[in-house]
This record gives structure tokens, sequence and C-alpha cells, in this order.
């Protein structure tokens, strides 16, 4: 599989590539709205997805040779160098789920990890000189061997996740403790830190090495915690959601695509970053898998995030209490 | 017990009263934080201790000849008109709770209503005239009863729980058919509309008549679905949870004080009410009971106010995306 470097990207201009590895799958969903199955889905792809509206995206992945590649034409598109994406003999990375009547819970029906069991990362040349790079919620020691691998990126995000936490919590807090963003839920948070409160707890992985911690808290938002920031944001309230699967992933890819075009990461920026994962995630429920988001325009984001602003601004001018 | 009507009002100025009917209870409450028995509070207190900071607030409620009446003195010196608090032989309402680790889930340990159980709330005379009204989440048939005493308020608002949508849905649905706000906690407007998605269960309750729907999410904030306006606010992330309990009524106090202060219910004032309920739920939450709002002043409400903006604040300007 080769790139289409000649093909703009949907809104990378100049903006330094984002590097991202991470799982690439074929889903089985099954919400109250329907059922899918051969989704095209994974870390790598949901995040790709959302970051290849404002950067160029260079993706590390496995795939079997059951995999329909042709559905990853429209992160082409936009510039994605899918050069990283190994296809190996064997079964693609399967994974099914059966999402509860309140999308907010589900259960695995099962996780076939196929050639995903020998993914061992290996960046192109090209691909260590990344400017940004996000490891999606791999084995710890892979992450460790993608750090290894690149030069002098300006800022690399990370995501984790309870299996981690649980099973290899001492390399977890190596990669910690050598990234500048610490991306994942707020349960995991709880989990990784010991730590109830969502504030302490983001304080806690803090302490651990990275500047910047942001919380996802589903359809309830985000918290950022860096620095010389803390920024709270509530979710985009959707009145029909379809498939939540792969949110947090479009999530992080809307706020580090949006960075990454920005080119910088003060609070300002980073506020908005946050509010465009925000828009982006909301954009990744409303269909199965990445579907709404391969359709999606750099306009349509800009409107939701507009519409975001509207929802949530009020003003603390003097009125009738403190008058 | 009389009232104290030659005391100031700790922020009432000339804001139309606020009648309050609902529980006053003495609360045994465990937390991880520590335990206190006898602890003055219920649905009419926690909600009079935030809305007194703003407006003249009229109390109706029934207590047993246990109740610590001293400990109401507070309310009287913020202009808090208790003549409405009938006191029985008997003992007063009794609620015992135990919070688990995470604060956002309890255990009830018991519930003795003693008096509780005769409440049949009757307004005295100059109560009926009351410009703006909170009915607690007790029996419908009450909440009917309260209706049919009240003159012409400006706004009536009120609140219910599960029990009530589970064993009283048809006289609950006459009060909704008759009140202008409707607030209630995420799960209970799910439960009410069969509705998983909460922006639609916040339509279909409108449809059966409040003109305003607050839906409070805890740790997660608020939504407001009005008929002209759609407001969403994250809840204030505090580092250090001593007693969540009463936190809903504060809000609601503090939102419906703050819009008796203003004296009209526009959006944007609305849109404010709501973080000073916001604010006012977060200060509940500091110390067990009412403890905390009881030595609260306006202009610790309004610091947290514009703290709570600065956490929530980003702009939508064009930046480098839109260039």
């Amino acid at each position: 599989m080769t790139a289409a470097p000649d093909t703009p990207a949907g809104g990378g201009g100049t903006a330094a590539p984002i590097l991202v590895v991470g799982s690439v799958a074929l889903d089985e969903i099954t919400t109250p709205t329907g059922h899918r199955d051969d989704v095209v889905g994974g870390t790598a792809v949901n995040f790709s997805a959302a970051a290849s509206l404002f950067a160029p995206v260079q993706l590390v992945g496995v795939i079997g040779d059951d995999y329909p590649t042709h559905e990853l034409d429209f992160l082409r598109r936009r510039g994605t160098d899918l050069s990283g994406l190994e296809r190996r003999p064997g079964r693609s990375f399967r994974w099914g789920a059966v999402y509860h009547r309140n999308m907010n819970t589900r259960d695995t029906a099962y996780t076939d990890l196929g050639v995903f069991s020998e993914f061992d990362p290996s960046l192109p040349p090209p691909f260590r000189s990344a400017g940004w790079a996000f490891l999606g919620a791999i084995d710890p020691a892979l992450q460790l061997s993608v750090l290894d691998q690149l030069d002098a990126p300006r800022l690399v995000a990370c995501d984790t996740m309870n299996y981690w936490i649980e099973r290899t919590r001492e390399p977890l807090l190596e990669v910690i403790g050598r990234i500048d963003l610490l991306t994942l839920n707020d349960e995991e948070a709880r989990q990784l830190s010991a730590e109830p409160n969502l504030v302490r707890a983001a304080r806690w992985i803090r302490r651990r090495g990275p500047r910047h911690v942001v919380i996802k808290k589903g359809e309830h938002g985000a918290l950022l915690l860096t620095d010389d920031d803390t920024f709270l944001v509530p979710g985009f309230p959707l009145d029909g959601v379809v498939d939540p699967t792969g949110a947090g992933d479009a999530f992080a890819g809307g706020m580090l695509g949006y960075l990454a075009r920005c080119g910088s990461v003060t609070s300002r920026e980073f506020r908005r970053a946050i509010v465009h994962g925000c828009a982006l995630g909301s954009f990744a429920c409303e269909a199965f898998g990445a579907r709404r988001m391969a359709g999606l325009t750099v306009a349509e984001v800009e409107d939701r995030v507009r519409h975001f602003c509207r929802l949530t601004e009020f003003d603390v001018s003097p009125g009738p209490v403190e008058a």
C-alpha cells in the first residue's frame, strides 16, 4: 500500500505531519439503532479520520489480507500517508460489541487480535521526523519503542486503557514520564491514580511527567489540566446517537489536528483544540464507524464549534446582584 | 416559631419573595471524609440556604419537637420567613445515608418520615402572593394543593424524584402541566420520559407543559431547555467533596434566588441563574449539611461565578483554520 502524496490534504496546508500509531480494526457493532459488520475502525482510523481534516497524517498500523483498504481512500484523499500500514497474511483485528439502550455502556462480544497480536510498529524513515505524534492505547512496550524511533517531535500525546493500567503499570508509568500529553477517560484516570476525585487524579498524572492531561468524560465532555490552565467543557448534546465507537479517538484526532494546524500550544489554542475535539467526537457518534467523518468538511466542523459556543456561553458582567 | 421580618435580607433588597415547600430533615451522613448525625437538612433548608442570599424566602415545612430550630437562625438573619414551618408533636423527618468512595453513589441507610408523613402544606395568607415558588420533590397531591393555594406567581418551579415517578405518575403529570419549570436529575428525566437521550427527554417533558426544563447532572453540570434557548454547563470541578447531600436543592435555590433578584427570565438571565445554581451546588458539597452555605456571602458566590467563567470560556474568532 502506498500513499498518494500528490493529493491535497483536506485541511493540511503547511501544517507539520501528525504520526498516529494504533489499531486498525474491523468492528461488528450492535446498537439500539442497528447492526453493522466489517465496519472500518480502530484507533488509528478514527483518529486519522478526524485529524486529517486539519493536518497531514502518517498512519502506522497492521492489517490482515481481509481488510477492505479501498474504504480508507477518503484518508488518502485528505493527505494521509498510509505507507506505514503494514499488510500481513492472516486476519485483521476484529472486535464485536453490543451497546445498551442508554448508549453509554456496552458489552464486548469478542476480541480477535489476528495479525494485531504481532504488531511491532516500525516507522518508515520519513515518519521519524513527525512534528506531532499520537500513540493509541496499545502495549506500553510498543509505545516506548515508537518513542525511541521519533527524532524530536514538538508534542507527543498518548492514550491508554484499563487493560494496560492493570497489567503493565510500570512500563506505562515509564511512557507517561516521557510524553507531553496523556489522554484517558475518567474511569481510567481514577484507576491509574487510585484517586476518585478527577481534579486530583489529573494532578497526580501531571506529577508523573506530562505537561498536559486531558480527561475524556464521554457525553459529559472533557477536562484539561496543564501548567498554567484548567479548562472544562461539557459534551455536545446530541439528540440522536447512532454509534459511539471511536468517539474518543475522533476527539483526540480533532484536538491534535487542530493544534498541528495552529502550530502552537498556547492556552487559547489548546482550549479551542479541545472544543474541536468535542465537535469531532460528536460527529463520530452520528453514524456507524468513521462514516460521518469521512464525508465531513472543515466548514461543518467550524459550524458545530460556533453552535457549541452559543450553547455554552454566558456573561458575568455586572448585573442586578452586583449593582 | 415566628419570622424576624425586621432583620435585613442577605441579598434580598426589593426582590419578590420565593416560596419553598419541602422537607425539613435531620440527616445522618457518612462519607469517606467523616460521619455526622443530626445534620440540619432537607430540601426546604438547603434550597433556602442558597436562595436567601439573593431574595427573601418563605419556607413551608413541618418538624417534630426534636428539631434544633436555632440552627435555622442564619436563614432568619437573611430574611427567611419561617412562619410556615409547622412544629408538631413527634419526631422530625430523619434520613441516613452512606456515600461510596467516589461520592457519586450512596446507599440510604434509613428513612424515618416521622411528622413528615402527615405533612399537608398550608400557606400562611401572606405566602399566597409569593412571586416565585419552588415545590420540592414531595407527593404530587401535595404539590397540587400548593398550586391551588397560590394567587398568581410569576414562575413556579417544581422538582420530583424516582419514587413519585414510579408510584404517582398521573398526578405528577398533572403537576407538570401546571408549572413553568421542572427541575430533575438525568436519571429521573430518562425514567419519566422513557427516553434514554437527555435532549429528547427534555423535549418530551416540555411537551407536557413546562416552558423551561432544567436537567441536573450532578458533578457533570446541567442542561436547560426552554422555548427559545438551549444552555449547557459543566459542573464546577471541586478537588475536595465533603458531602454532596442537598447540592441539587442548593442548585435550585441559587438559580431561583438569582432569577427572583433579577426579576426577569430572559435567556441571558436564565443562563446566569443556572451558573449561580452550579456555584451554590458546589459550595453545598464543601461541608456537611448547609454549613458552608450558612457562612457564605454573595461576594464569594460572584467570585466563584467569575472563576467558573474563566474555567469554561473559549473563543471562536477566526483562527488559523478559517484563515
